[in-house]
């Protein structure tokens, strides 16, 4: 027997990261049954986001204009300058700290077994971007993978060469961690990094 | 600062069912820089599913033909009727059992408080149905809340004034349920319900 357009629609659902069969079959019911119009909705914005949705030129964050919303801003900083890997960084950055600087998102890190080497993450735009001498610090703010730290060190290296200061965000106890659950790893950096209290 | 096209998606995925304001972003971040294809075929099958999915106009089970495939389906049974609330219940039997009988779709249970009496579930068609003298057995497996019972009553109280056998589902221990977690109700109903062995 062919497949239906229900069962069409359940299938095209578990695109989606975390969704099984289950949850695919139970979110197109709701949709059918119950919210017709958030789904037609749906369907229109993703379509134009699908379509439309690009990445910043100077930034490389996702964005559907020439220049993403931080980018395109006057009133921020243009002396701060902080390294992420994704557009979420981005977001998380944004949604979390009050920090009124530049981005440029790596899309990736240095991983040269996978082909990814300093072009593939914009590096050489990013030091156009040093090289404009507006910049005076830059935050690496890449993962704390064995990749981040190797790609953080890079970019610090390239901050270096042209007199800039580069920092990296702090590594240490998450905030409400209880010290005998945190690992090893972690607690060592935490050890290191202490500071005057 | 005016809402972009991203969060607009973010927003836009919301709709969907134990979907949040952290899983849209996620669910968006990674159509966008992952499966563009997959949000393009989502996009496009959600509009036409939106658009030409209705109710099957025998059984009234979600469809985007006239009749559904079991109403459609030749080899199915004809003399026996399954009636269920909604088009998930018809999924799930469909999937667990082996049934090979006709089906009628409520879309809910009787809720006079509600407003919801026996024409928005379609009795009259039911009726009609069986008035046809076709089916010989009504399998009532509504839930098995105060609701379907009431519906599987009156329901029951129709199969039974045309001489129709009218059975109910089986409400017991589940398999794997071990008797000291099960609730009360459901042990008293298994054991009122118990079998020769």
């Amino acid at each position: 027997m062919k497949s239906s357009l229900l069962d069409e629609l359940i299938d095209a659902l578990r695109c989606l990261p975390g969704v099984g069969p289950k949850s695919a079959q139970r979110m197109a019911l709701h949709l059918l049954e119950r919210d017709r119009p958030g789904g037609e909705r749906l369907a229109a914005v993703l379509q134009d986001a699908m379509a439309r949705i690009g990445h910043c030129k100077v930034c490389r964050t996702l964005t559907e204009h020439e220049l993403c919303r931080v980018c395109a801003d006057p009133g921020r900083q243009r002396d701060v300058l902080c390294v992420v890997e994704t557009p979420a960084d981005v977001l998380a950055v944004e949604q979390a700290t009050g920090f009124r600087g530049q981005y440029h998102v790596l899309l990736g890190h240095l991983s040269p077994l996978d082909g990814i080497g300093p072009e593939e993450l914009g590096l050489d735009r990013l030091e156009t971007r040093l090289d404009q001498g507006e910049i005076r610090e830059v935050i690496l703010a890449t993962s704390t993978t064995a990749e981040g730290e190797v790609t953080a060190h890079y970019i610090g290296e390239l901050a270096r060469a042209r007199g800039i200061r580069s920092t990296r965000i702090a590594h240490g106890v998450p905030l409400g961690g209880e010290l005998e659950y945190v690992d090893r790893g972690t607690l060592s950096h935490a050890f290191e990094g202490r500071r005057e209290y």
